[in-house]
């Protein structure tokens, strides 16, 4: 898994950072790729990206501001101008298929491809065996949600030394006893599979929140993750800013970092202020209260292992 | 007046072109600019160009076609962010406002300026002292219009020489003489200030057309234009394609240009098939029937003078 940042700016583009969208790569757990947020411009950031719009499985939508949605129409057709053919579900807040239905309508958008919608609010939105997602509402000002991704955990590994030792042979015993069965041996001796097989690996637990204040929701849903993807629109000497304009600053993603237990902080969203050079300043302030903190830039990816 | 080129790519974003928006600056004329298309990504190319979306006016929409207007919500959202104050008119299809309104809706943009629609149809769809602006339906898969813009005929420049020869002072009384006002001299001789102004000076006419096949319509409303921008989505070779989509080839364009009289040609809206030096194909293809073309590219601009 592999998270890679197509726009990491915060309300309109600018030459450096265009506007909010990330992709998280499931190659080898299902082979295809989900999207959280889509701002004007992500397919433009696609082109120019390893990506390719024809293995996006799942858009998540954050909320319906326009620097995380303007980009949905030109995204869907061109996936579907592309030959895409796999269904393709879209999850966000109320009014999102209402905001963007007329817009496929009037311009006549024959999509290739099924389009599902699928409403989100506080809960779990999305359910298989490998993987459960998780829904909590932020504090902002309008509703903007956190998306909680936990993979579910992986059987443990075979204990082929064990097996060895014990004098059984490989064979087609193995597959047997690597689902846990029980297994006569040749000689007639049973044995419990489960006692070959390591702990279980532990699934990987990967949240992105959408545009907030700091609040004990994005605390909540961020518990114990692995990965934690927040806002830093602004610097803490412009917490004023932050409080009034439902943002985050990089000390509060910090906070909230520390306080949920997250392994590792990435900021985005930085406000178009801040150049280059400067927002290092963001990182280092966030990295004083909590220390595994990156900032992200566009075209930047996080391996996830 | 300058046609700046934002987009000039067909259907999807290419590396080289991004989708359909030419500028046409009229800081002379009026200190504003009008635009032509707004597809995804407009707003990122005016951030890359010398224009700014502040001094826009007037936005004129050929057709709902998704890269002619995916790029609306985002460029008026983000004028609206930069301060712009002035209001702004969209000029458009039917379908135009009931497929933009829900997106500014659903995504809380409140603009800080006024926006008004004006739907479009055949004939004259604006008039002011300065210029009229008409309409034809061209012939494409959903409506698609041409904008003929008609700069009306300025006044003539006052012959300062023969006004010097006639012993006439140079003084309050040119201002009068230049209006073409009947005035009394110092010595009591009447002269008639028409006589004294050299013929009007034409004003310009210039034509951008949507997405079309070759049609009668479009030769009507280029008739002896100054500028034609065309699309030219294939070369020639690919006519059944051409036809089959409702698009023109760069010698369907030009056999356009020629049988209207226009002065010069604009080739735009090329196929992403075509890489930069493969487009030279469709550029000279246009010129053996029709010289005085261009092809045009993103950020390339056209005095109109």
């Amino acid at each position: 898994m592999e998270l890679y940042f197509l726009g990491t700016g915060a309300g309109m583009p600018s030459k450096e950072r265009n506007v909010t969208a990330v992709a998280l790569t499931l190659y080898d757990e299902r082979g295809t790729m989900w999207l959280f947020d889509c701002g004007e411009g992500t397919q433009h950031q696609i082109l120019r990206s390893p990506l390719k719009a024809s293995r996006l499985e799942f858009i998540f939508i954050t909320h319906l501001h326009g620097d995380h949605v303007y980009g949905l129409p030109g995204l869907l057709t061109s996936r579907s101008n592309q030959g895409g053919t796999t269904p393709l579900t879209l999850f966000g807040p109320p009014g999102l298929e209402a905001m963007l239905e007329p817009v496929l309508r009037y311009s006549q958008a024959h999509l290739s491809y099924e389009l599902l919608y699928r409403e989100v609010g506080e809960g779990v939105v999305f359910q298989d065996d490998r993987f459960e997602i998780q829904c909590s509402k932020l504090d902002h000002r309008i509703d903007s949600y956190g998306y909680r991704i936990v993979e579910k955990d992986k059987p443990g590994k075979l204990d082929a030394a064990k097996l060895h030792t014990q004098g059984i042979p490989p064979g087609p015993l193995f597959g047997k006893i690597k689902r846990g069965e029980t297994v006569a041996l040749p000689d007639g001796t049973v044995i419990d599979g489960k006692s070959f097989i390591g702990p279980p690996v532990p699934g990987k637990k990967i949240v992105i929140l959408g545009d907030t204040r700091k609040c004990e929701a994005a605390v909540s849903l961020s518990s114990d993750a692995d990965v934690l993807v927040h806002e830093a629109t602004f610097d803490s000497s412009l917490d004023e800013l932050a409080q009034m304009y439902y943002h985050s600053t990089a000390k509060d993603a910090a906070q909230t970092a520390k306080r949920a237990g997250a392994k590792s902080l990435i900021l985005t969203h930085i406000s178009s202020r801040y150049q280059e050079d400067e927002a290092a300043r963001l990182l280092s302030e966030a990295q004083q209260l909590f220390p595994a903190t990156w900032i992200a830039k566009d075209h930047w990816s996080f391996s996830i292992s």
